[in-house]
């Protein structure tokens, strides 16, 4: 993503000046702006693309007021309003970004962002005194989630309303001494303008990061509240008008070509199948590694530690059955397991990671993911229900997505159950054999052995293109399920007990 | 609804004693059973109807192994497991039943309740030493729900699961002296163990507050596994054989002749729509009540006294306008308007009044329904698209869904915008003319002008039977604009007052 480099001073200097209009020219204006409005959300609500309006800026601009504006403008069944403020635990509890994807629009509305994914920073900059490289970072985030959802059809208008220091101090007085508004100039307004210089800072150095082609920041002189209005309102018809030639358009740029690093590997190939083990060993081990196990989620629930275990392989390849072995072991009030299969007609109004983010665990819990967003770049690649340029910028996405989660401190175990198309065969026909596990054989299994090499190769591909250390994947020798258990449950342990044991202290 | 009323001994001595079954007839029987359970489970996923399943018990009685085989023997895809235990902010935030209502099973779904809406009374009245009287208004509460939900279709499998207090302290030995399973037994059942009759006492009152022929409890001897397994199981598949019956019978009881108490009055008729403002009075009062209402709403948020706003009205009511009037005074961090229309297919696949509690609001918030769940006693009520015994039963659902409300100590506010056809005629022919609002008046407005007088006595029945004094119908006199905005204003400022006055120190 290009970030046009301007210099500091430029951000807000080049704010185009806010115009006077006559309070009857005023009315014309608005009057065919907010049937243009309407006319371009009813066009949008058709698409597949959506739109997130943030609305950013200085205290006494006028947010809120230009909030209740769209509110009133728009047609409040195509309209969502989130802030992100005074969050509840819940949101904190997860990834920061959860709270954004659960403030997606879906296909075809609006939202409203008060504030955004900017409020946040800003804050931590002015009053945590976080540096520049921090901003950084930050922004890199940003851009990522920006830019992807962008590609999903979801169009960004990032809006900054602005006022010099000095029309700031004239906003507050004014809204102060006027003895029927006094209430809308609050007392944090004040202490906000002490700190104008450093909320300015913030926000430069934020806008300067994040703004891209794709994702452009306006910088809206807000002295002026009729201009202001106007601006935001249009601005907003510019990005509708906009979603709505994208969706008709054939997307060329998105049909530019994407290429993925070559995975010279076969990483399926090199695991020993004839691994194996005796009963006897085995039930002295699933008692020692189950009880481990227990006792390593504990006292991860007791440091607030999440843990997200996927669960991926072969038909047959014996995913349910390790899953059990798993749950065993694990309080049946902290674990939750996540079916993943096509997606619903409402999940597929949303970017396919939407559907994942939700049931990610609260702070302390495990959610297990019986198949998983790899489906992307496995059956959704193999059966193309997405596009090359889908599955491929995939890779991109997921890692992104895990980078989110390990950062966060939740433990990432990925699990690729391995067995060879003997073994499969064998367990397709035993199962056929017995009457309650005859459903899981179905017309889709044999189809899909057919596409063995097809999948063999996507899985190697996956497997060297999202193999993270903070985020690895384990292949289990699977032909033998005692074997596979154990190795499962031995990776688990392991995993956690590297985050409890390093980096602990932190969480 | 019926309660068996028996003594409180009789409650667990008249449970079945577990039976020894040996290992082959435990084998044969469990093939069988989850055949059948799988069975039952795809026949289930083709109806309307959906089970839940509530596995409650004595410490040490397997709730969790019971959990796990449950989740093995079944098919994944059509099954959620539910905890009620140390619960995040978001749950405690909204009334206590809001956690229940998000763990619904969908239509053709089955729910596992993991101690259900038990658990905490229990709790409470071992911990909180809570009496007799406390447990019987709970249980209350509790009936209503489960025979609600049960007349939607979803049935309920209450599953107590026993050990004598011997039995509890061998199973626990055995578990802690066995070096394998050790873990298993943790310090808090020991705790429990000590306080087993208050325990105990505490299960049978409210086991004999909440039994009833619609919801009935299964008491299951716990102490001998393979037996307590497939008791379960098999109650769990007889359940799901009453839903698939209940889905091919024509539900003669729901048919059942429901008689809703005559409203003789006719509020409507009694409302001066002469009454009006002229615009310098309306402007000063505008400024007055937003101001008061503005203040009002921050100190209800710091003391975490949510608001519940419900506008119902004729179509050109005035609602949209006077929803904006109000939001104009909130912080727009604190209020989200939830517009409702028709369900969505989702929606439809829960009991109706389920889409309104998500959105209900967190402490200290508002939440403001532009029309809401009286729809069904209108709209639904005279288009048909809800059957008479429906629509007659929703007066007292709705009553108690507020009742839910109010006792949490949310503010819950209800308007009628009521005009008459004159004007509404009058507002209808303005609207054709401004191009922005030409899009409100649809085919619909005017098919729905014709049935005035249904209408009519439908909105006189629904003030009648669901005005309550904690949570009461404003009827506004919507002719004049101005006069019915400041009536809004005043009537929310006033129940505020009430509110923040008389009982806040309880919040």
């Amino acid at each position: 993503m290009k970030c046009e480099m301007v210099t500091q001073e430029d951000v807000f200097h080049s704010m185009e000046s806010a115009e006077k209009i006559g309070r009857k020219a005023y009315d014309e204006l608005i009057t065919n702006l907010r049937a243009d409005l309407l006319m371009a959300q009813r066009a949008l609500n058709e698409t597949s693309q959506s739109v997130v309006i943030t609305i950013g800026g200085v205290d006494g601009a006028g947010k809120g007021e230009v909030i209740q504006i769209l509110n009133e403008w728009l047609d409040p069944r195509g309209l969502d309003t989130h802030s992100f403020w005074d969050m509840a635990a819940n949101a904190t509890d997860r990834p920061y970004q959860w709270r954004y994807w659960q403030s997606l629009p879906s296909r075809g509305r609006i939202a409203i962002w008060f504030g955004g994914m900017y409020t946040d920073p800003i804050d931590k900059y002015v009053h945590e005194k976080r540096g520049t490289e921090w901003v950084s970072e930050i922004s890199k985030d940003i851009r990522f989630f920006e830019n992807m959802v962008l590609k999903d059809g979801t169009i960004q208008v990032k809006i900054w309303m602005h006022l010099t220091k000095g029309a700031q101090h004239r906003r507050l007085k004014d809204l102060y001494e006027n003895p029927q508004e006094h209430w809308r100039a609050m007392s944090d307004d004040w202490k906000h303008h002490d700190l104008y210089e450093q909320f300015s800072e913030a926000a430069e150095q934020l806008i300067l990061f994040t703004r891209s082609r794709e994702a452009p920041w306006h910088i809206v002189d807000a002295s002026i509240k009729e201009w202001r209005n106007l601006t935001v309102g249009r601005l907003l018809h510019d990005a509708m008008i906009q979603a709505i030639k994208l969706e008709k358009s054939a997307r060329p740029e998105k049909k530019a070509q994407i290429t993925i690093p070559k995975v010279e590997k076969n990483f399926l190939a090199e695991v020993d199948l004839e691994q194996h083990l005796n009963t006897e060993v085995y039930e002295q081990a699933l008692i020692t590694w189950q009880g481990r196990l227990h006792r390593l989620f504990w006292e991860a629930y007791d440091r607030n530690i999440s843990t997200v275990l996927v669960f991926e392989g072969w038909d047959a390849g014996g995913k349910g059955s390790a899953i059990k072995r798993v749950t065993a072991a694990i309080d049946a009030r902290l674990y939750r397991i996540v079916c993943v299969a096509a997606p619903t007609p409402e999940e597929s109004n949303y970017h396919y990671l939407w559907r994942f983010w939700n049931p990610l665990p609260r702070a302390g819990r495990i959610t297990i993911f019986d198949r998983s967003w790899y489906g992307r770049v496995l059956v959704e690649r193999i059966e193309k229900f997405a596009k090359e340029h889908e599955w491929k910028r995939a890779y991109e996405e997921i890692n992104e997505f895990e980078r989110q989660l390990t950062d966060h401190g939740t433990v990432v175990c990925k699990f690729w159950l391995h067995i060879n198309q003997e073994k499969q065969m064998e367990r397709f026909k035993k199962r056929l054999k017995i009457p309650y596990k005859r459903h899981k054989i179905t017309d889709e299994d044999w189809r899909n052995r057919e596409k063995w090499t097809q999948y063999e190769s996507a899985v190697n591909n996956m497997i060297g293109l999202t193999n993270k250390q903070s985020a690895p994947w384990t292949i289990v020798a699977g032909n033998n399920k005692k074997f596979a258990r154990i190795q499962i449950l031995q990776s688990i342990c392991q995993q956690l007990e590297g985050a409890l044991g390093g980096q602990g202290e932190d969480h």
